[in-house]
């Protein structure tokens, strides 16, 4: 059973998951990373979590299987197109095909089944509220009410220990998230962030998800490790 | 795309969940009932599931998979014992072994998955508070909680419409929801509620599971069909 300094820490692989364990280390938390393989289709991210979990330190590393697929509705599990070359502003009207129902959600409850067990008190999730994409599981808002709702929920809660559902990257912008992960030591060529399966492991450069992260490194004026010729 | 009228029900293949299940049909709801495949040591639960879904006359049934057995911690994934000849005063007594981690937040947050897929505001979960066994997640404030969390994380939340988690056992005796059942049509030879791995697909009628089942039908004067010779 593990002491009041551990923490799970939810991982995909992307670069804002990345700079969230590096925050929740430089916390002084012992890490343990959760990873979902819910049937996404861009599973090359599982690859890119275990080596930042690796180079992070993290304590262990587990992979939740969960085929959120069999419930079909987004273009990360089911057979629709991923959507490319959106302008910024298109990105933030209304929620787009690549949002996974309920999916922040029930990362949180594997999160929080996975801290039970350990006896760790504190969650990491690296959800965005500015670039966020219009999914509505990345609003402060949520986060708080799965925290009010976990304390309800857990033998941790009923034997009075407090849950925290700790969100560092909530309030910003891409770029402030590319800096403070440098500051931390996160290597950004170990993650990975487009949404496209058909891209073979390279990022496609067109889907939401590699649009913001170009932005962020552009925000950051800095180059994107990840692109650089191999 | 389904109407208001659609529902999500969880199923174990229990006789709570049963019962739910023709409640929510009752009610008029057209009913898709959800089984997690959560690595349960106990799994004839699911083929149950499969048979009062049918029963019952769910428009349709998925098991979804994951195992939680990657964390440990619970006799019902892990190999401990499951306790066997409690007294009704010491299953009260604290949160037993068999309490799985965070299991009805991660089963409810599946169940909004599908249920946003669906467009199905209605969700349906078979806890009870009385009978409750030590389990936090059985709770009302557990529910009002994750009621109040949903109506955050989806999409239908900010569309607006109002998701409403239904727990209609929670305040009855396990006499009471049998009685509710049989008004209800509900044929109680289909379910199966054992813990005990090693009883082979027939109730052990030593565990919890079974001894509370057993007072149920004491409770409301009729013999179990479960049991009867065959």
């Amino acid at each position: 059973m593990a002491d009041a300094s551990t923490a799970v820490v939810l991982l995909s692989g992307g670069l804002d998951s990345a700079t969230t364990l590096a925050t929740a280390v430089d916390d002084g938390f012992a890490c343990y990373a959760l990873s979902v393989d819910y049937g996404q289709r861009h599973r090359f991210e599982l690859g890119a979590a275990k080596a930042v979990a690796r180079s992070l330190g993290a304590c262990d590393h587990l992979v939740a299987e969960i085929d959120l697929g069999i419930f079909g509705g987004s273009a990360l599990t089911a057979d629709l197109d991923v959507p490319k070359d959106r302008s910024p502003d298109r990105m933030t009207e209304g929620i787009p095909v690549t949002y996974v129902p309920a999916r922040n959600t029930i990362f949180l409850s594997l999160a929080l089944g996975y801290a039970e067990v350990l006896g760790a008190a504190d969650i990491f999730i690296g959800v965005n509220a500015v670039d966020y994409s219009g999914y509505p599981d990345c609003r402060p808002r949520f986060i708080e009410a799965f925290e009010a709702m976990a304390n309800l929920a857990t033998r941790m809660g009923v034997e009075g220990r407090r849950i925290t559902i700790h969100a560092p990257l909530i309030e910003l912008t891409k770029g402030r998230i590319i800096r403070r992960g440098l500051e931390l030591g996160v290597d950004f060529a170990l993650t990975f962030s487009c949404y496209d399966p058909d891209a073979g492991g390279r990022p496609c450069g067109r889907c939401d998800s590699c649009l913001l992260r170009a932005e962020g490194f552009r925000e950051a004026d800095i180059a994107d490790p990840a692109l650089r010729a191999d």
